[in-house]
């Protein structure tokens, strides 16, 4: 079975669509993101754009402010200053990745941890990990969403990591344990893979490396969500390779059209939650 | 063999009370830590004791403030922000548990970032979580360096952590993943948890449960790390039944006199690290 990211993020962005015209009745205006891209790679241009089509599909604010790639780590700093200190902007998202001169957690932890809507500040990291509530990285968020909207219960289940970065991996795997899987986190240095992704009940796989994923890895049954989005000859394909896995697995995700759909759903769920917290305090 | 927790933290003391005493002649004094106890729970005091001891025996000042276990909230949060403010206090713990009227996370993120020696703050742990320098907390990074001590391997190891608390389990996990070890996280609501302790190169133990790992749980030439101090019939015992399981083992921390010791070690660390960062800040 196909868990359609599309399907489910084109069905929250109707409900999403409605809360924000809620929202606006209720405080006078929409919640507004403004995504800073450094730089012109086609890769991150065509994600920003993404992004600011999504809020705009939920009557939302959106603006993508281009800076050229040689932007000082100061300029850019002073941008994200001046834009925490403006009332009417609610979400600020950096672009990743920045251009080799920046340090690029130094830049992320300036964005404001109650304008950060990718997760990335420390303190929102420090939340995920000691259970606190706060903001979730919109990859990891938005697989949680997917598995949420199919119903697959995860309690006691052996959910399989592979890789272990910031953005998804780990966060991923920290959600999972929250909803009492048992986690297990396999990497590079990982001595025989397979050992541990056959015996996984949901495997998810963020590791960059085309179809890397075949039919060897996993066991019959199993609920794949593939986060790899790699050009080759000219189209997207995952770090799963797709044809053979949907033969034997429950469940998995397409791509494109699985996770991707379900990262601008979470960015959307992170923006509207800053704007409501913003009016709550 | 023996992790002898105990004589690898009375070496270290030897090596901090040299690091003490240099730091006495730069900066004109020695580090000092204030420890909270609310309440009179005898096993706390024990420990806060033992904590200030240790402390002395490296020449650093410590001193603890009890408060009755009645003290309000508001009172204790006042107490730590004047010594927040308190030029010549270099760390603060709070002994927990505080008391069930205290919301923990609220009092432990009052203690300033810069004071956390429990690496207990959401900063810090965001930082561990996203591998950026900070303040890990006392019991994993003792464990890290007795497993240093002894020479002890992790790369491409399977390292299971039965625990997922946000003091020891989750982030003696993540310094493993740091290391390079395969990690698995397994809990109560695990199904068969043998079939991952079994498979273990490192077994990680904190659970809190007197004797609970036999012979069953692993395999030969196993590495256990038993953070269990469970009381049975007045004297102390692992969560590992060590009888059992060091016939088998290649490995083994006792208790008393493992990860308690090593504990302490790493929090007169952590104690001389912010004194450190303060006066390179």
């Amino acid at each position: 079975m196909i868990l359609d990211g599309k399907a489910v993020a084109k069905q929250n962005e109707q409900t999403l669509k409605i809360k924000v015209k809620h929202l606006l009745d209720l405080y006078g205006r929409v919640p507004c993101l403004k995504v800073i891209l450094v730089g012109d790679s086609p890769a991150s241009m065509a994600y920003v754009t993404s992004k600011k089509k999504a809020c705009h599909r939920v009557g939302m604010n959106a603006e993508v402010i281009q800076l050229p790639v040689e932007t000082t780590e100061q300029t850019l700093i002073d941008l994200i200053q001046e834009m925490n200190d403006e009332k009417e902007i609610d979400g600020i998202l950096i672009q990743l990745p920045l251009p080799k001169h920046m340090n690029e957690n130094k830049v992320l932890n300036t964005v404001s941890p109650n304008k950060d809507v990718d997760g990335l500040h420390t303190l929102n990291a420090g939340k995920l990990f000691t259970k606190q509530d706060g903001i979730i990285p919109a990859t990891p968020l938005g697989i949680i969403m997917l598995l949420k909207a199919y119903n697959i219960d995860l309690f006691g289940k052996h959910a399989v990591i592979m890789g272990r970065s910031n953005l998804v991996g780990l966060p991923i795997g920290k959600l999972l344990l929250d909803l009492n899987a048992t986690v297990t986190y396999v990497h590079r240095e990982t001595v025989d893979p397979k050992k541990y992704t056959k015996d996984a009940d949901l495997l998810v796989v963020a590791i960059g490396k085309a179809n890397h994923v075949d039919q060897s890895f996993v066991k019959k049954g199993v609920c794949v969500i593939d986060v790899g989005i790699n050009r080759v000859d000219g189209s997207l394909v995952g770090d799963v390779n797709f044809e053979e896995v949907s033969q034997v697995a429950s469940y998995i995700t397409p791509v494109p059209g699985g996770v991707g759909p379900m990262t601008i759903s979470a960015l959307l769920h992170n923006v509207i939650k800053q704007f409501e917290v913003k009016y709550d305090r």
